[in-house]
């Protein structure tokens, strides 16, 4: 029995796959303004019309920042990696078609903005690219699969720190909102900042890799 | 009389018309999601009204999935292409536009996931994908005209197995639909992962290769 | 007087206004789905009410293949551009604008498909598209302003002709409408063979380089 | 206490976000397009119907010439810019998040073009965009930050007064709307040409290059 030839997509630059998800994640950016309705008002009622928008405003920014984050996580692990396979390849796609459903997860958001359903649906979407994210990091960097050097100990421990901490504080707010989805929805616009905010995540930092 | 000179499309690089698939796939797989609605219920209703969207959600998951392997052997194929032509680019145009057309196929799939004649535009457009697929391959490779080494024989056969293994499956599907439309969705969602699990795909490497 | 500095874009590289332009050729070709709606039909009537979407699926494939006639010309002139500067960006951002609208008049065609008015707001658009393109020309070439080389005649008359001729077309399709709609149609549906088909681009060649 | 490493995302190439800021600014551009309805009219009065679908129609074309003047602006910046560290990408996905709202803006400005809380929230928009380049801009060039060369004080002035300038119109233009609506439409059509007009723009660089 003849040995199986190499697929003809292992091995072959990530260039391609990086091109496909910044498509991905910049189509799904800017389709979260669909969710911002124009008011339909009485003349000289425009100002109250727009206040009514506050949840959806709330989901839009909510949401741009998690796909910042995870984009910007994407990113991060990509500059180890040198070569792509096929399951390098399908991983991504999983991972792209669950980016892809944050808008709908959005719209549900911003139409039931108390329900512990849709409160339920945003918080797994979200998680379920972090642990996308965290199985990419693994495929790529286990025995310097797809990197062309050795990742250092500290850095591993980072990036998987990096994928993890976010799904873990979903999962929370997930439980409370059966208590409280108010408090619920103040994690979810707080949760972002653990990352954006540069002292924060240097404290990660130094917590994760010591 | 004269001879024509080249046109100033023949010979340029590839790298653009890449760029553009990259981005038509990206819209593609983004847009699917616009076939989610967000249900319209009484408040506490919401769960039921997830569970009613399950033609929506298989047949958002199945078009990632197709849209994934399509792109998938188009960038494999991409790979050995050195130099573009007139005809390259539009074989591409209309292989794009008939990718472009999956979110209205899969559109009309949730919203008769049991009739035949959605099944069968599903199935037609994927099949016209595989066989635009397989066009251009052979017009890329054939007499090495737009790649700068010889393809192996084994590689060629892997490839036109590629191309055309899922548009054979699909021809079943729809022959199967007038019998048993469950069935077709049934084969429908299985298709995929004859290209996803590894071992499989590497079975068929073995068939196709020998 | 001091003597004003250069603008900072005047010399860059025209690379990141291509990326620019795939992304919108892509998102304008992608979008052309939305006009084709899923029919609303009684259970086993959809075959007629797909037949009934005739207009918009022929306004479909005109417009994607007046979408890669225009990108194919756009890429063909970038490939002698070496530098960008102010005028460049902004013909092109115009350029864009124009693009940008198909999708639009693509709509009101598959409307009112008969209407003098809409087949007139089309072959405008598409006019439009021709003769930014024919202006991108001139002035990217005109004493090699932004082009390394100098352009040969011939190359120069063949570029003016894929500008010009289509334009010329649509304005005589215009024209027609008043008489006959169909007429107009059936030439819209013509037009982009003259483009496509090898042998018929071949003849302008040699037509046009004598 | 050990020092914490260096964040993966500090010092790589600035080359994936700008790919995403050219995703996001293409879609932005040909989702206005969204706003330009084909009017539902009886036969023959298509005419009427697109006439008075001005506003919309003015709209989008501030709307992608706004779009227009800062993309080139942020190409601008980024032409100085060699690396990217984690502040620089996050002033970047905000100022995308502020880009994305644009058409969201645009929409709000053709529904209601005479009322001040219109124009004043597409002002608003246009003013965040503009002073989130400001903040980019220094964030990148103050002490060489991101850039490798030091960037020349008229550079610095000419790329600060490019930020403020439109800022600054748009900031008149609000406050102008509470007395006259239509000023304020009419300032908005011309403040782009300050950027366009190659004559206007040089004028600038003389003025504050001094």
């Amino acid at each position: 029995m003849a040995t199986a030839p190499r697929s003809p997509t292992d091995g072959i630059s990530p260039v391609r796959m990086e091109a496909l998800c910044d498509g991905v994640f910049a189509v799904a950016m800017t389709l979260l303004v669909f969710d911002l309705h124009v008011p339909t008002v009485a003349p000289g009622k425009l100002w109250p019309g727009l206040l009514a928008l506050w949840p959806n405003l709330l989901s839009y920014l909510i949401s741009v920042l998690v796909l910042g984050i995870y984009w910007l996580g994407h990113r991060a692990q990509l500059h180890y990696v040198r070569r792509a396979d096929h399951t390098f390849h399908w991983i991504n796609f999983i991972f792209l078609a669950v980016v892809s459903l944050i808008p709908f997860s959005a719209r549900m958001l911003s139409a039931y903005p108390l329900d512990p359903v849709a409160i339920g649906v945003y918080g797994a979407n979200t998680i379920a690219i972090g642990l996308l994210l965290w199985w990419h990091w693994r495929y790529c960097t286990d025995h310097s699969r797809l990197t062309s050097e050795q990742i250092s100990a500290a850095t591993r421990r980072y990036a998987v720190s990096r994928c993890l901490v976010a799904p873990g504080c979903y999962l929370a707010a997930i439980l409370i909102s059966f208590a409280s989805p108010v408090l619920s929805l103040v994690i979810y616009a707080c949760i972002p900042w653990l990352y954006i905010v540069p002292g924060w995540q240097k404290y990660w930092l130094r917590l994760f890799s010591r």
